[in-house]
């Protein structure tokens, strides 16, 4: 059983930048929530599956559904909700009610249903911008979020994964198209690569990272909302420049599909085999999943990969195993980040 | 060719009530917003075709159409622009930005080609909310819209049409329905009524019409948008209870379809045969439209069904002859308002 959260800490004057996808970087966002109201998510594009697909295919544009939770979760955070609240109670109210107004998916069984309405929403202004960085400075301006919300490159992005164990001859390795064919293999992945091979950055993104105080990365799909991030070659580049402290949080289970049965090790190992050379201040692990032993030792060599401190801490969420509690995430990033920041 | 505008009324203090649907309530609600920042439209909700027809089919709520352009009309009203740029200049862009999104319709050839992106929205906000007047109400909060857009009812409607002219024999009727199908029928329609045949009508409209000054109705698809709103039995007592002034703006040119070939004089006849005796103060038609002679007594005799004074005013839009010009309206309505209120 896991442990309470605590008391969140306070606030600091820190610009953070939080890069991942899904219901990982909700969970980052909503920590980093916490710390300050300066927070930008940098979020993957290549998903293909469920109503995000369909809207990509229908309208040529980006898939929506991670940028659309990434808003959800800066419009709803504890935190956010708790800023509100002191100056205007009603908007606080409205900031939650819109927050499941946007994730909330139309019923039926039309061509409609299924999709989120903040994804048809964000969807139609993207349309009506032309431009996707636009349209989410439209609905972070209307709904009054602070931060923002940033695509990790301003192009649709196919993955595309090397996986093995899909042939008699385990040694064969086929090639897996698509986030969702990825996400599910029951094969082993190898490796993967994003389609364009070296996309655009978005700009906006690059400038974030190198203002920025604090950078995370993950947790989440590592292969298909994690290692992406460092497949934008101006994006590594300017991970490895920014003088921001970098902090990666490992997934607390393996999911099952792409990582099915990996150790904490793995996951690091796959990543530096993507990133190369990615200079990294912490990697965060849960403490109750960290080995003994030899295993323990593997570990923090492979965390010296990255020139990075183990961080060993209690994480999850007290009523679910699988989650990263926002809470303790918060504590732990405020104990990294000491009595300053960096810059 | 009709004369330039001239200079909008200034403001009074007034509650004011739009009553009809699609363009010809846009240009009202632009007409009355010169006036007062206080203004509710109620709207028609039996519309079943295009965007609308789909959405209501699909997800078996209203349809949003004609809400949707009633609240893009409050949103971007000249006169409310001109109200929140004295405060807030960026708030006056964004306002009119968004009245441009509400009414983009998205592109490409799949399931969501055409629908706007506010019919989605609010056919989203509907879904969750599951109640049409607190969906409007939140929107009309978050886009800081003054005033209120209600639906006439609060269930999706049928018009249903007995048509003369479909058949050899001149005198047989048949019955049309659906609102295009009414609208479009090569036939004379007779007579319409709504299908629930006594639909409960909407509190809040109810309630605006008893504490309004003045009620506008028209123009408008005359069987389709003006006439709906005298056959939901509550709203027409509430009409004829109310201590508002009544304004009837009559249809500048009779409308291909449902009132080809339709006199001035018969647009009243038709609507005293639905409403029974409704009284009107003010019946507007344009100037240049009206009949002289024998005609013009005629059209005077069936301003009188209604007690009301028959308003020959020039009303046509500079640019556009078929489309009421909403200064001109504004300044008719000004002029008919006097001193003062009758409340």
């Amino acid at each position: 059983m896991s442990a309470a959260a605590g008391t969140p800490p306070a606030r600091r004057d820190l610009r953070a930048v939080a890069l991942g996808g899904g219901h990982g970087l909700y969970n980052t966002l909503t920590a980093l929530r916490y710390l300050t109201a300066d927070v930008t998510a940098v979020v993957t594009v290549a998903d293909d599956g469920g109503s995000s697909g369909r809207l990509r295919h229908e309208l040529g544009r980006i898939p929506p559904g991670d940028l659309r939770m990434a808003l959800a979760a800066l419009l709803s955070a504890p935190a956010a909700l708790e800023d509100c609240r002191a100056s205007d109670p009603a908007a606080a109210e409205r900031h939650a009610r819109w927050a499941r107004i946007l994730q909330h998916r139309l019923g039926g069984s039309g061509a409609l249903a299924g999709h989120p309405v903040g994804n048809l929403l964000l969807s139609g202004v993207d349309e009506y911008c032309g431009d996707l960085v636009s349209a989410l400075d439209e609905l972070v301006d209307l709904f009054g979020i602070d931060g923002r919300v940033l695509p990790m490159s301003t192009e649709p992005l196919v993955i595309e994964a090397d996986v093995t164990g899909l042939e008699e001859d385990p040694r064969m390795s086929r090639v897996i198209r698509g986030q969702v064919a990825v996400a599910t293999t029951p094969g082993v992945v190898r490796r993967v690569r994003l389609t364009p091979e070296a996309p655009a950055a978005c700009p906006a993104a690059l400038a974030a990272i190198a203002a920025a105080d604090v950078v995370t990365l993950g947790p989440g799909s590592w292969f298909s909302s994690v290692i992406p991030h460092v497949l934008v070659p101006e994006q590594l580049e300017a991970l490895r420049t920014t003088a921001a402290r970098k902090v990666l949080f490992v997934n607390l289970v393996a999911e099952p599909g792409e990582t099915t049965g990996f150790s904490l090790e793995r996951h690091l190992h796959v990543l530096n085999a993507h990133s190369g050379s990615l200079p990294i201040d912490d990697i965060v692990v849960d403490a109750a999943s960290v080995p003994a032993g030899r295993e323990r030792e593997h570990l923090e060599r492979a965390a010296q990969l990255f020139g990075a401190q183990l961080r060993s801490v209690d994480l999850v969420h007290p009523d679910r195993p699988d989650v990263h509690d926002p809470v303790k995430s918060a504590i732990a990033l405020d104990g990294f980040l000491g009595a300053g920041t960096r810059n």
